[in-house]
Parts: structure tokens; sequence; C-alpha cells
């Protein structure tokens, strides 16, 4: 269908060519093609009502002014652009814009490292021990933790406070362990790739003995959902790692109770929120692992699809790219699932390098002929024509994830990102946030205002906007009857919001 | 023939992966596809000869050393790459290495600025004054000039000199009002495009006098052709104002002695050095022309075509592209040569812009209403899917100059510069430099380093550069019998720099 409406387009543009000869142009042709590229572009062919079509106007107003500013707001790194993205006009309207679903959020980069600190760090029997790479770990601990290599004796936290004078001071450099926001320069706090990602994996750890206590976890996640929920999204899917959670007496608790763990409280959000449509999981695996011992881990996957069917939504490889395995190295593992007739599917990160011709870069092709339902980035699909044809023919969607290829350094002036580009051509996309927590901003909004200013300007539109948000349901591993309830379900907020807004 | 083994590539990909079905991956099937991407790109179909085979495998080697840096040159702002770029081995090679053609350099940018206060400032009758705004301007003179306003009194140079301690500061000093190179941290010597843009405009101002003075005038060409010359180019076209000339005694010449100068100059240069191949003509308008007036310009454009078929090769408009009309603007003046029969060539810079659905940003589309031969620039072309299918299947290539791009503030680091997907979808295209002067660049070598090393990385081979070299050729606006005799004249010199580099 996609590829028929596409050949189309490419013989009437011949064609019309060809028939200008070496005559000066006719103004009505001119505006045929005008019209075509219009309709080319994601939102071009989305039909408004009147109500939206004037809050269109409203909002093709508000862009003009966006693009006279100065300082156009997406070529400044998103730690600079913050306060101004949140004090534009156009923010406060995506802010209440119901975006659909976050395809693309990892399972401790959710939620505020603000609510980390004054809520969970303010738990009993909190200890923390500082490591001498200047990070630090947390551990709850009925009694004192066993010591960690190369990091301090532990403390009790609540000690700690008490012997210390001014606590807002030390309540701040706890969160900035567990996040890459700062209020430095960013180009001086972060030179260069290798670094951001070491500060990002360091934010990490420094989370880590927080996040996996059992009774945060189940916390940690229904926190997420609301700063979400509160983000008008409906419906999320949460890359996880799905580790061991612990309780105060050292025992731990299995994947399956962590997935379960998922389960309830995403069905006890909905109940307590019937206006959230739910969240469901894609399984993680660091890309460091030796490919051998990656069969187990697919094969817990394909276990827990057949145990979870309402959750388990599929499996994905995670952690630096460049510097991880190469999916190909995994091919015999990875071609399980398919052999054995399993149902599950990938949601790949690939292509999120901007080191053209490396064996990680070969990484979206292969995601690609893995079947992957969608790509995690694909942030150097246009420097591969062939992958990029194949994901459009199939329609498997990149999730775009704007703020978190700006920070960890593949791209600047995010008029430059790749998207820009895509988003032109009506490639398969949804806009995602990664790790906003890690990055300091918040649910879509911010990504989507980079998203809808940076990917377009002028060019974008209402209908922009609202094929993006529908995209993120049509993309979603939901099943189609889901689906259609969630499409439902945002189509009666979309309205609304239109109204509200007029 | 480009758009049919296009359209078959095209089909091939879908036949090959419409039995792919839900299996796992057949790795032939993944050799296939990385192969078709491999050729896809500029120069993926060229084939080398045993000798270039055994210079590839060397190049490769370099270039893996260069993607192994921790500080990726092309990433970095060319002015702190530069000493870094320069020592290189794959800058040696590409220096050596015949380029072709340079089809995108501007008449008063083409040689280094130190020529011009070294040699040009120290001729007779040099007088210098001082603007308000911080800039200087020359005027050769008999007597005393008369007052510019907003200029400091005319002080003849000489006289400076000799009351000034320290001359070498003072040159220094002249040099830095002709170009925007500096060993400043360019973000804060140039932190807005506009602010650029004022600066660039000023050092063309400060050039002016020096270059329009009439001995100057065709010695500083020639100064041109040789620089390019020794970068190992053997023909240019120079996008060139026409302006006129003065005399020390004030009378000036009109067009035609300019354009007559041109074609002299480029023949005795030919002459002096037989293995050049010689250099033509572009003549430039500035797009703040008010519409009516550019009728005039164009008329003179057909008669010099007219007059100098030797030299002329055809008519552009220049500046600032978002602040300046529109090319649509122009329509009226710019249909008179297809109406008259007149055989006058376009050349439009066009997509000079990160501003994406403005006014400018429609000029791509324009120019190639207007059956431009080149776009200067295209920039963004990539989120103009008509304008970039129109470009290609009609082989209208793209001058693309990555420093100049880069130094103007459209993209920071090189590897998201559009020209990396076009070069790998084999996207009509040759390599420029622009204002090489302004920018502190030499010839083409530098420009190629860009493109070569941050357009694709690992993905280019010798092929690449050898169709980039070909491309210019290919692509120059000579007539067929002459192309073939310059392709003739490169092949010659592109065999012995093989044998000599191996
Ligand atoms: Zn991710
Ligand atoms: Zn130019």
């Amino acid at each position: 269908m996609e590829l028929q409406r596409h050949s189309v387009a490419i013989l009437c543009v011949l064609s019309c060519f060809l028939t200008l000869g070496m005559s000066y142009p006719d103004p009505r042709q001119r505006e045929e093609f005008i019209k075509m590229e219009a309709s080319m572009r994601i939102g071009g062919n989305v039909s408004l009502s009147p109500e939206e079509q004037q809050l269109d106007a409203h909002l093709s107003k508000l862009m003009l002014e966006e693009m006279a500013r100065e300082d156009f707001l997406p070529a400044l790194h998103f730690f600079k652009a913050r306060p101004l993205i949140r004090s534009s006009p156009i923010y406060g309207l995506l802010q209440k814009m119901p975006k659909g679903a976050a395809l693309h959020v990892h399972d401790f980069a959710m939620v505020d490292v603000e609510w980390l600190v004054r809520n969970v760090t303010y738990r009993p029997h909190c200890y923390i021990c500082y490591t001498d790479d200047r990070s630090v770990r947390f551990y709850f601990s009925s009694g004192l933790p066993k010591p960690l290599s190369n990091c301090s004796t532990w403390t009790l936290l609540e000690q700690l406070r008490a012997k210390t004078v001014n606590v807002t001071d030390l309540d701040d450099s706890l969160m900035s362990y567990m996040t890459l926001w700062t209020l430095e320069d960013p180009e001086l706090a972060y030179p260069s790739l290798t670094v951001v990602w070491k500060r990002f994996e360091q934010a990490f750890k420094a989370t880590w003995g927080l996040v996996t206590y059992a009774p945060v976890f189940k916390d940690y996640f229904h926190e997420g959902l609301l700063q979400f929920y509160r983000d008008n999204i409906l419906y999320v899917e949460v890359r996880a790692l799905l580790p061991e959670t612990y309780e105060l007496d050292g025992s731990t608790h299995d994947t399956e109770w962590t997935m379960k763990t998922y389960q309830d409280t995403a069905r006890q959000f909905v109940e307590e929120n019937p206006d959230f449509f739910g969240a469901r999981v894609i399984f993680t695996v660091n890309r460091e692992i030796y490919p051998a011992l990656l069969t187990k881990e697919v094969q817990k996957a394909m276990k827990l699809q057949v145990d979870f069917p309402e959750t388990m939504a599929g499996f994905d490889l995670v952690g630096q790219e460049d510097t991880g395995r190469p999916l190909w190295e995994y091919k015999e593992a990875l071609s399980l699932p398919a052999a054995q007739g399993s149902n599950l599917s990938y949601f790949f990160h690939a292509g999120e390098t901007d080191l053209q011709g490396t064996k990680s870069d070969q990484n979206m092709l292969d995601a690609l002929l893995f079947n992957t339902s969608r790509i995690g980035h694909g942030f150097a699909l246009l420097r591969h024509p062939v992958a990029k044809m194949l994901s459009k023919m199939n329609a498997v969607p990149l999730e775009v994830c704007p703020i978190s290829n700006q920070v960890l350094k593949l791209v600047k002036d995010l008029r430059n990102h790749p998207a820009a580009a895509l988003m032109s051509e009506g490639h398969p996309l949804v806009i995602s946030s990664d790790d906003p927590s890690m990055f300091g901003a918040s649910g879509l909004s911010d990504d989507f205002y980079e998203a809808f200013v940076g990917f377009g300007g002028l060019s974008n539109h209402l209908g922009t906007l609202k094929e993006l948000a529908m995209n993120s349901i049509r993309y979603s591993s939901l099943p189609p009857n889901l689906q259609e309830k969630a499409m439902a379900l945002w189509q009666r907020k979309w309205n609304k919001f239109v109204t509200e807004n007029l």
C-alpha cells in the first residue's frame, strides 16, 4: 500500500517534469510540486476538522514567532535551551496535547531524579558509599551492607544528613550523581562521546541500588507511569532489564517477580486512572554479553512471552552501540525464536552511531533481517539506503529520541537530525524520550518540542502532531483490538484538547 | 539511465525481501544487501585497477586510524581542526591527488589573504581607512582618494608602515579584516548566523578596493588559478560579480573589460601551464537586487554569453539566502532567456538554509524549475523529497562545500551534513570550497578531507574519490568535446598519482 502510493508519486513527478522541457516554469505545476511535497511529509495527508484548522492557524502563528527568534532553540544544547523551551507557548500547547504512547523509554530513567532523592533516599535503612571515580552507590539494608570495592565505607544516609549543615546542598549533589543534567556548559562537562557515555553509565549505577530495592522498584514504576500520564501520555512501553530485586534482609526476587510487579503495577495504575491505557515491557540485555550466553536470555524472553502475554512485548539489546557487540555476532541466539516458532518480537536499538562503515553501523540492516518490529533510534538510517527502503516498505518505524541523540553527542543542531529528512519523506517513525530523567526532560513534551520545531519548522503543522501521536499507537506492540481501543481513547482526549485550546 | 538503474535496485530489494518471510536471515542475502548498498554510493560502481586496489588498501588503513582518533576531525570546527587535518596522512594524499575541477568558488575569495597583504598592499599608491564598524577599506590612487563616510581619513599604507613599530602585527591585523579565519574560539567569535554573515560581508568589502584595482584584478585571478593548480586542480569555474575596475587616475573599465581580462588571464595561465585546462565564469548578481532591475542583468548575461562563448558559463544569484529575495520573485527576469531562445545556463545557489518551510527554503525547487545546470549547496535538499527526486532524475548535481556550510553555521559535526546521506544514495554531487580564503582553506584539499572522512568514514574508498573527481568534470559547464579532453588530461594525472603513491 505504502509502496504503491510512493511509486505513483515517483511516476507523477517524472511525467510532470518531462512535460516541462526548456520553457520557463508553469506556476500551476510549481504549486503541484509544492503540494506533492507537503502531502509526502508526516501528517501531510491528515484531514483537519474546522476546529482543528482553527487551532492549526494559531499554531502556525506561534511557529512563525519561534522561527524569528535569534536563538533558535533546537539549535542549542537542550541543557541551555530547556528554560527557554519551557516558557515557549508552543511547549505549553504540546504539554497539554495527548501525545499517544511513549514507545522508547528505559526502566530506570523514567522518573525525575528529584523524586528519587526527596522520596526514596529519605526512606529508612538507606546506606550510601562514595566511589573512587566520583560517583555514589546506595543500598537498603537492615544491617551494615557488605563493603564494596573502590567505594568508601557505607554510611546510613539518615546519619549523614544529621551531621550535615546544608542538607539541601547534599541532596542536590545526590541528584547530580543520577543524571547528566547540569547547569554547567554541557560542551565542557561532556567534551567527548566517551566521557558522556561513561557518565551516563555511572548515573545508572548510582541509581541502581535505589531502584532495585523491591519496595522502591514498585513505587518507581508507579511514579514513572504517573509522570508520563501527567504529561498526557496514555500508554508506555518500557525497555526493562528485569533485574533481581532485593529486600532489607538481603533476600532477592527473580525475573518472574519483577515482571509480575510491572504487570500488577500497570494494572493498578489503570484502575486508579481509567483514562490511562497501560504499559508493556520489552526485556533488554546489555550488548556486552558473550554471544554464547545470549541463548539463555532469549530463551528466558520466549518463556516470559508465554507466561506474561499481556505485559511482555518483546526483546532488545542495550548499551553503547559503538563499543558493544554488533547484532550479527548474536545471530545464533537471535535466530532461535523463529526456528522454534515463538512469537517473540524484537525491538532492536540500532544505528545509534555517527561512525560510518563500522560493524555496529551494520546493526540496522541486521535488525531488519531479524524482522525487528521497530528500530530504536536508527539515527544512521539515512546513510543506509537499502536499510532505509526495507524500513519504509515493511513499515518498520524508527523510535526517534531527539534530546537523547543530542546529549549523547550524535548531533548538535537538531535541524540536522536525520529525522528532519525522514519526516519530510513520510518515513514511519515515532517520537520518544529514551531516558528523560538522565537528560532533565519530562515525559515526551520536550522531545515533541524539539521534533515539532526542529524537524520541519514552518513545514510542520497540527496534522504532523496528530499523525505523530497516532503513529505511536499504530506502531505499538498492542494487538489490533487493543490498538483500536487505545486509538479511540486517544481520539476522545484529542477532541477535548482541540476544543479546549481554540 | 540513472533512473532505470535505480528502479531496478528498488525492485530487487523488494523481491529479495519478500522471499525472506518470518525465518531467520540468510547470510548470503545479507551479503547481497550489503553489496547493493555499497554499489549505490558514489564510487560504488567504479572499477579499480590492481594498482588502484593497492592504493585503496593503503587508504583504508589510514581511514581506520583516522576513525580511531578520540577527536574525530570532521566533528570539530574547521578552525580548530585545520592543523590536525593538515598533519593527517590522508590529507597529504588528497593534496597530491588530481581532484578535477573546482566548480563553486567566488571571484574574490580564491587567494590566500596573505598574498593580498604581503604582495598587493605593498604596491605603491595603496591607501587605507578604518571604518566605524571595525573594518578597513583600501583604495589605489595617484592622489588622496575622496573621503568615505563612516571611515577615517585615507592614509597611504607606505607612510603608515613607516610610522609603525611592529609592521608584522599591522600586516596580521590587515589579514584578519579580509578573512573569517581566526585562532579564537569560533563559537565565541561568531556566536550566531547573523554575526558570521555580517563579518563575512565586511571581509568582502575590505577586500574590494584591492581586487577591483585593474592591475591587481588581473594578478589576483592569475594567483588564484596558480593556488588551485598547485592544489592539483585542473579547471575552475568562478562565480564572478564582474564589477567595474579602476585605474590609479580614477578612470574605470566596464564589464566587457573584466570579462575579457578573465578570458585573457585564463588563456595566458594555460599557456604557462599546459597541463592546466582553463577557467570559465558564472556571472553573479546579489539577491538583494530589486526584481525590476534584474532584467537588465539577465540581458547583460545573455549578451556576454554571445560575446564570450569560450569563457562565459552562465548566471547565478548570490548573497545570504535567508535574508535575500527568493528566486521566485525574479521569475519574470529569469524567464527571459528561455523565452528569447538564449542558451544562457543557470547555476543557482539554493537551499543554503536551515530554516525549513520559509520562502527561501523553496529556492531549490524553483532553481530546478528554471532548469538550473547545478545547485550551489543544496544543503536543505534532503528535507525536500520532490526537489531531491527532480535533481536526481535530471542529473542536476549539488555543489557541496562542507567547510563553508560549517563556518557559516548550517551544521556543526560534518558527519551530519546532508551530503553524507546523499553520497550513500549516489546522488549527483561535486565537492567545492566556496570561499577558501575566507575560511583559511586551500583549493579543494581541505574540503575533500572533510567530505572523504566526514561523509562516509569507512564506507568511502578510492573509488569514491575517483568518482568525485570525475563528477567535477562531468558536471562542468564545458561542452562535450572539451569535457572529453579534460577527462583525458585528468586520467593521465590520475594514473601518475596512483603509480607514484603505491
Ligand atoms: Zn534507548
Ligand atoms: Zn557560494
